[in-house]
């Protein structure tokens, strides 16, 4: 086995989910995660917890919507919410076999299914719980690699000092919260909201692996401005690209994408709370070297900040409501963060780098 | 997909655990048994159940025994109670990646394993399950053959008319429940026992498949005779063969094997019920054309018996106790089988093929 293997499972035991002595723990893997899900196993036993691995694949889904009606989409999985229950921490491992497996299945068929999900995914998020994923061949391909390249890429962000990182994080989180706004200043970009009453997040590898971002939900009607995202992203199978949004109010006055235009028109359009920013955060993980359209990665990216339009962050104290929550990204090496007055990031550095 | 599978995850499904609408269905499978895992799924969701596939499996155990301590393997695993609990249907897919993983671990680890797992064990059986395999190139080894080869072998014993089976060992089970007694006879072989009280069971792939096979538990201390088993059979990872065994009130009283019979020895020696018979049985399904070492297979084989000693099953009325259940094969092909005074089988062919 690759020794990263053995260092990735042992920092989601026990530096994202704490595993203590008698703990049950939820393994979600797919076939590929698999020598991954064996590491964790082994970890979790060394820790004193019980581990019990489950197959949570696209596969798996795809199987389930070409068998069934909508009826039995819309059947509640109470074995699945009884085993979510019973447990006191979740490690999902993304290894899929093939990204685009579920391409072929209706939206409404999805989006009922995950309607009838909702209640366990909010088991889910009420346990200490990470996500992370594993090398294999479709996030490689996903990502212009070989497998070894991909591998190389994938470590190189998740084997970090996390403690170091995560102190880094929180000091970036203490200066954001003495002030009452965000604005991010850059090429074609000048982009103000007001964050009073709400909780900047410090990312530091508890619930994703790997991690790195501070992240909030802005007050929704007071994004002003203009801000171009650099970074393609993808959504429904297509790549965006070259993003330009203008905000008045909050909300989204005018768009355009040099690529996908029609995508993030659809994006926008979906509901009430599409037009809208649901979060704004900023990317710290100076281990992730490129972008590879895998949004866990990439809006952990160095040098970044990303919004999302759509559904905001509870545990933010966000209140923007939609069925969407799509991530952009910018890179910030030209750019300069604002905390109020407060300079925070300039061209490449932060305020306790300078 | 190699169609085979289509129909073995049909068979699975529609005869073997009858899924019907608003079933919450349990799945466990190795990375070697997806593909019928998926099958499963859809066949599931076709009939209006709820499909859930876990990892069970060997590589997995061992993960766990490698890292837990004895304390931690005594940790009852709620979770995995609480999913087996809330499931109406468990389909036990076996399909190792090396049948010999847990070789290196201790048998009091796994004894105190199995403990452990004693009231999930009991759960399961209580729910409508099905256990069977799926060809992959460890049974295939063990069984002498390349994968191709197994597969075919796989699937003559699975995809049969199990209605047409089924009215067979019920047959068999009807005469034999007329009698109050068994006996085998055959070369070096003159085996008897009542079975007085006890319950005939006919396995038509309900709980097994391939399945095909009558069985019984005899009255402990009546087994009387000799009997020279010719189908080797692997225990503790030895391939024990020739066994000769002859009883008197229904303990071992002499014993050989001419391979390995130091295991025949230890198995025979384990506690005080292994040196008694808890199963006798008829093997009937005539789609298994050879031994492969593999007991879900073996004791089918058609034109065979098979006896095992140490446990009972309480469904047949059996009584005797033991921590092992070790089934020993013996082809029929020269014998006669007799419940009472009636020969229900004699040189190749049933009561009813005459």
């Amino acid at each position: 086995m690759d020794p990263r293997i053995e260092e990735h499972a042992k920092i989601l035991v026990e530096w994202s989910t704490e595993v203590k002595r008698g703990d049950m723990v939820g393994i979600l893997t797919s076939p590929e995660g698999y020598e991954l899900a064996l590491a964790v196993t082994k970890h979790v036993a060394k820790a004193g917890g019980r581990p019990f691995s489950v197959l949570w694949t696209d596969d798996m889904s795809r199987a389930f919507f070409d068998g069934a009606d909508y009826e039995t989409i819309q059947l509640f999985p109470k074995h699945l919410l009884a085993m979510v229950e019973s447990v006191d921490v979740v490690v999902a491992i993304n290894a899929p076999s093939n990204t685009k497996t579920l391409a072929g299945v209706s939206p409404e068929k999805q989006m009922l299914n995950a309607k009838t999900m909702e209640l366990i995914m909010g088991a889910y998020l009420s346990k200490r719980w990470v996500g992370t994923i594993h090398p294999c061949n479709s996030l490689a391909q996903q990502g212009n690699m070989s497998l070894d390249e991909y591998r190389d890429f994938a470590y190189d962000a998740i084997l970090i000092d996390w403690k170091e990182a995560s102190k880094q994080v929180y000091m970036i989180k203490e200066r954001l919260e003495k002030q009452r706004s965000i604005r991010f200043i850059g090429p074609e970009t000048d982009l103000y909201a007001s964050t009073e009453g709400r909780i900047w997040i410090a990312g530091d590898g508890k619930h994703n692996m790997p991690c790195g971002e501070v992240f909030t939900a802005p007050v929704e009607d007071t994004v002003e401005g203009k801000i171009y995202f650099d970074v393609p992203f993808q959504q429904y199978g297509k790549i965006v690209q070259d993003v330009r949004l203008t905000f008045e109010k909050g909300v989204v006055v005018d768009f355009s994408a040099e690529k996908e235009e029609a995508t993030l028109k659809q994006v926008i359009e979906t509901d009430e709370g599409s037009n809208k920013l649901g979060e704004m955060a900023i990317g710290t993980n100076r281990g992730i070297k490129k972008y590879t359209l895998n949004m866990l990665y990439d809006e952990k990216l160095g040098d970044t900040i990303h919004c999302a339009l759509g559904r905001a962050y509870e545990d933010c104290n966000g209140t923007n409501q939609s069925a969407i929550h799509v991530d952009i990204i910018k890179s910030m090496k030209e750019g300069e963060i604002l905390a109020g007055d407060d300079v925070i990031y300039s061209k490449g550095k932060f305020f306790f780098e300078v």
